[in-house]
């Protein structure tokens, strides 16, 4: 089966380890298995008002594309204990209206962080925030990359602990995947 | 003592229940204390890219703000079980720089919501990202306003007791101040 | 097909409004779903020394009883903004061993309190223990039993709307369930 | 001034890494500040029954030992994801009555485990419960002691950073409780 995984970034920082990682992640998904990754920048400030007159373009092509993919893998630092601001912005637009794509979606979650605690305190928010959206974002394997600065160089993942971790993570979202399909089938 | 309250609301809708419990927070406040009500709309996505040019205008201005302020109230509502992002956004970027204005401030938090729970999801992620920039959050009394379309009717609260409600947590908000202030002179 | 569910409560209280929602819970499921509560009251305080010498008895039977469980319900008050020690204690002690019974097992959380707001501060640190051990909690629908001094009487649920909420989260279960086995199937 | 500081073990095994661990926060005090650890095994199940027959003896002098110390210092495991049950039964037992001792009482919290993230998803668990009680939790520095199996050899902690930072926490208690006096006598 092919699975087409769509990917958010939760930071716009050009050089940011969490786009690294997820880079990285396509390129050690499994054979049928793709990623796409989405940029979250056009995504403008939620506001109901601005929702009575439609979802905004930008919105709207997001939803339809989580819609359409097989999964979604978030890759976002934690910024002050918590999902960064830009991140939880999309994803509130994203909830809303009466055909919410992420749905019993599988999504899985990695984080990187310059600290030792590497995302932590901000992965259970985002589990929860997903939760509202009925989202099935895999238990096991979590991902933390901590002390993130001395595992990457110049945009590449130089680390074969995180490399191998990133692997085996991809592994359990495509058995998820499975899991979830069978579980719409059955 | 006069005490300089710094508002923020966490929606940009223009009849937010939220900003209409912030404007009733500011009409219940005690002699004495006075409430300045600061737009977030003007605040960029955050972008640590952007951040090595300086603070945007809009950022800049509003950390002068909660600086100079004695203390700063939040009205927010939850989204998705959590802060909303166009609040987090903002406090993403007050968080950085090594001058923190929200080290040691004494904060208040209340919100509305259309559920019954009031809040109830959001208030502890809030407060936990507060800790992240040591800002001293009143512990109590907390304020959840729960089906708060019941308690408000053309941009005013009708809610006797929720009126009261809020002008109790002002008072506690002005003690919480004077006990915060003690503690920087003792 | 039938589905065997075993409940816990995580109020030792006689009159617990917990224990009595899940009777009530009990009462309500569809044909072919029944009920099966086991008390926590006999699970000493979990030590590792102790579990050096094997797992007590009462938590060697609690374990294969959720084992053999086609789901588990978990009605339970807030204490102190989380989950009772009382209940944390039983789930420290049955995470333990390779055999952990609650991996990919169906999961449903109630909680009444004599509040507004229900349990919502609780039931999200429940669901991150559950996660921890990889079981299945189910999304939707979230119940809490808000106010429930006013909607018990005599040990029993008088309250209609409360009732249905009961009732619906059972049918939900047990879709829950199907779908999970459809899962494991797969 | 003297600080009389209460300590409380969230593990009951006897090698445990957070016993040992507050042992050192013990040694390391500065002058003028000393540790008092209470065994937590003597008190019982919560049972809200039990309580009409006034506090059991082992959690009535529990009781006053915080009422009465300066600071009280948690250092715990982290057992799935969250607080373990032991110490949270404790706090239940604590936090009830009219003359709860947590109010307005300084707590510092620290916690080491075998794993890289230390105690982070417990810690503002612990964080959110000691709200509840009203006690003033110091902000910073946070302290997770991860990796602890190669920080700690036959009953010791052998690694320096860990002792420093422990070292510091103190420090931090230190004027933690110094400022809480101001505040209270302001």
């Amino acid at each position: 089966m092919t699975i087409r995984v769509l990917g958010l970034c939760g930071s716009l920082r050009a050089e940011s380890f969490n786009a690294i990682a997820l880079r990285l992640a396509g390129d050690l998904m499994p054979e049928g298995m793709t990623l796409d990754i989405q940029d979250i920048r056009p995504v403008p400030m939620f506001d109901a008002d601005l929702l009575t007159h439609g979802f905004p373009d930008a919105v709207q092509q997001l939803r339809e594309r989580i819609r359409s993919a097989d999964a979604v893998l978030i890759a976002t630092p934690e910024y002050n204990f918590s999902v960064p601001g830009v991140l939880k912005n999309t994803l509130d637009w994203i909830s809303r209206g009466d055909d919410q794509p992420f749905a019993f979606k599988p999504v899985a979650i990695l984080s990187a962080s310059t600290g030792p605690v590497g995302g932590a305190r901000m992965q259970y928010d985002l589990r929860k925030i997903m939760l509202f959206m009925n989202a099935l974002v895999m238990a096991k394997p979590e991902l933390f990359i901590g002390q993130a600065a001395g595992k990457f160089k110049d945009g590449v993942c130089t680390d074969e602990t995180t490399r191998k971790y990133v692997g085996d993570q991809m592994l359990a979202l495509q058995r998820w995947v499975g899991m979830v399909r069978s579980m719409h089938q059955g």
